[in-house]
């Protein structure tokens, strides 16, 4: 594991190559799936069918075998243990109370002269949630994905899940049932996506897809941008620890570990100013490494892109965490509020000791998708507010109309459209 | 102009296919673009002065030569004739006034353990604007674009606009200038975007680009998508009018007429009931566009894609209209808000015979940039929200991180994750 610290020559540059992660598009991979979204979109389902049974080892017949109904994903719900189904359920509940406070409201004023001007807001009619199958399997992304889009009020949710050669996942389905998810369709690649964007004789075209997935997916939802809304397209997950020395080592040594088991290409860096404590996290890593299952996953992430960074001070290490921008942040000190106003860019900020981020991952309530690579500059949680849409509404009186005509034409003459000025200039005229 | 009615065999299709637009993305733009943003991305401002002497006609030596400065702005500002000076305030004025509503606040609450949880609004850093230049130059467009990040607290906007030959337009500066754009490059096209999203020596990399442009702008912020945020690729402009038959039939006309002067491939469609009306608007349309400077786009416009269509009654001219999913929907009709329940899916909503499209596109509030092509389905209009975003919070107490490990174990092992599982666990055996 790289160990920096912030006062040695050359830090920058070297943080920037902690940082640098590939995410060029792979035009082969862009060529194949383009191929792949053409053909759902004229062939439809059948193409759907030919490429589940050829990508997932199965041997369909039809997309009736490939469709799950609201019953079977109650019996999953129900084969889950006790323990399982509990869990699933409080933190469903906690999810859903922490996002009912996200819901955007429509709101309208009107001018003196009654001119009116608002804002419309309502739900998407139908989404698609696309969940990655095979190993990596997540009921909680089924959740953190399904629940804003029921909260936001969405008419219909439509679930992809890729399921090869055949395996269910009891927790998956009963994920989505207790999200209320719609439909579930037993397909997954680009070729879901493409069923989603444009519809097939099975599957109701959505008006947005959100959801994880690899390289084939995220280079369908590119490509469909546009005749679907889509979430962004995620980069490998990473955590910044900012520490002040006083935690449990073991604990951040665990908090490192628990990004890091996701994925080789995960990062998990930590920012402390003080060496000693350091060492002590480094020992615990050593310590506790070799009892982790994923053990060859999380030694792999850590030596190819974790860090433990020496910086001056805390607010040093609030400097470099805009720059980083993290997916997760864990501020992992005494007094988290007090430094709250020293961090403008990260996806989500857990606060003190007791924060780990696997709490928020599951169960605390916010989402667990969240800007990466860098994004979190622009971008947000996914919410309530990605499954809403406005509408400006504009009701102009008939004296409002004097005034504004009068605006409108000296700009749209100044534009050369002359129909955008007559336009307003006959409301004027018939004032008189 | 095609004249359809919904009772006749085969509407549904013929809709279907008045509404269709061919977007996909020409290889060929999409090769061009990805050799010269990689271009900008290596050489920096060498790449960029190259190009914009190549494609818009001009002889920089260095980008000093193609930066404008704040004074340069205010000159043009100052330079306007009074009336253009005194509506371009107004507007801002309203504008600013309309999006201040939509300024997102920060929220949190705690649970009865003391954990809390909440959501930290803020704006971002540095955003680009793209404004076209050369023959449509829409200083309105200015305005709608910069005054929301204005709003929203952005720190620094930039904008971007060619100068083909040189040619600068005051009131393009002169927008830039009151809607407080901080700096000014005559740069444009593909490469434009590429020096925004990447940074160069001169331009320093922003975090989100926002306006319209031709297909190689479009193809160009598809493509850095992601290494900064980007508004939507529009498509052609659409205008929706229903209509009660007793709007004077001239306004309607001209309304019509509005939409189709932006461009051939704009869209107008009228939906009425009264079959006497849409005959005196077509008799309106006959006796107006010869008067008309744009006459040649609006006759093009309004034979390629424009339609008149007798409804059977307004329930379904609205069903109709949420099929089509407008960017402007005109509802010239005596009680526009008996209508709106019925209306799911438009980007504007201009509601009573005073308020036509003109307004609103100038100087109402609203934003103008809207969403267009059906996206209005899942997308909103450009708005303060565009250029905030949010951050999750969360502090969980030591008594809660009790309760919620107890569930983030359960489902951590569920997924196979026994670091997310160990870190919470963690937390728990503390409290002994």
């Amino acid at each position: 594991m790289q160990k920096l610290n912030s006062t040695e020559s050359g830090f920058a540059a070297k943080l920037a190559a902690l940082l640098a992660f590939e995410t060029a598009q792979d035009p082969e991979v862009d060529a194949r799936v383009a191929a792949i979204c053409e053909d759902v979109k004229t062939r439809g389902d059948a193409a759907l069918v030919e490429y589940t049974n050829r990508f997932d080892r199965m041997q369909a017949t039809s997309m009736a075998e490939l469709t799950l109904t609201r019953a079977e994903l109650e019996a999953a719900f129900l084969r889950l243990p006790d323990a399982q189904r509990e869990a699933l359920t409080a933190a469903a509940a906690r999810v859903t109370r922490y996002h009912e406070k996200q819901r955007a409201q429509s709101w309208s004023y009107e001018d003196e002269d009654g001119t009116l001007l608002g804002q419309q807001v309502s739900a998407l009619d139908r989404v698609g949630i696309y969940v990655p199958g095979g190993k990596a399997c997540y009921p909680s992304s089924v959740l953190m994905n399904a629940l804003p889009a029921k909260v936001a009020g969405v008419g219909e949710i439509l679930m992809v899940v890729p399921t090869p050669a055949g395996e269910k996942n009891d927790l998956v389905l009963a994920a989505a049932f207790i999200a209320g998810v719609d439909q579930v369709f037993t397909v997954g690649g680009a070729q879901a996506v493409a069923a989603l964007a444009y519809g097939t004789e099975t599957i109701t075209q959505v008006d947005k897809i959100t959801g994880p997935g690899n390289a084939y997916v995220a280079a369908a939802k590119r490509r469909v941008f546009g005749v679907v809304g889509i979430d962004m397209v995620a980069g490998p997950s990473e955590i910044l620890v900012i520490c002040d020395g006083t935690t449990d080592p073991d604990w951040i040594a665990m908090d490192l570990f628990s990004q890091a088991e996701h994925d080789e290409i995960a990062q998990a860096i930590l920012l402390c100013p003080d060496a000693a404590y350091i060492a002590a996290v480094e020992a615990s890593i050593a310590k506790l490494l070799p009892m982790m299952p994923r053990r060859a996953i999380i030694e792999a992430s850590l030596s190819n892109r974790g860090a433990l960074i020496q910086v001056a001070d805390l607010a040093e290490a609030c400097r470099i965490a805009n720059y980083i921008a993290p997916e997760h942040l864990e501020l992992s000190v005494a007094e988290p509020e007090a430094w709250l106003p020293a961090l403008k860019h990260a996806g989500a900020i857990f606060m003190g000791r007791f924060t780990s981020e696997s709490l928020g991952d599951y169960c605390a309530g916010p989402n667990h998708v969240l800007p990466t690579s860098r994004t979190a500059r622009f971008a947000s949680p996914l919410g309530v507010y990605d499954f809403q849409k406005r509408s400006s509404l504009i009701r102009v009186s008939r004296a409002g109309a004097q005034q504004l005509g009068q605006i409108a034409s000296v700009l749209a003459h100044g534009e050369g459209l002359t129909a955008h000025a007559r336009a307003a200039e006959m409301r004027m005229e018939s004032k008189a």
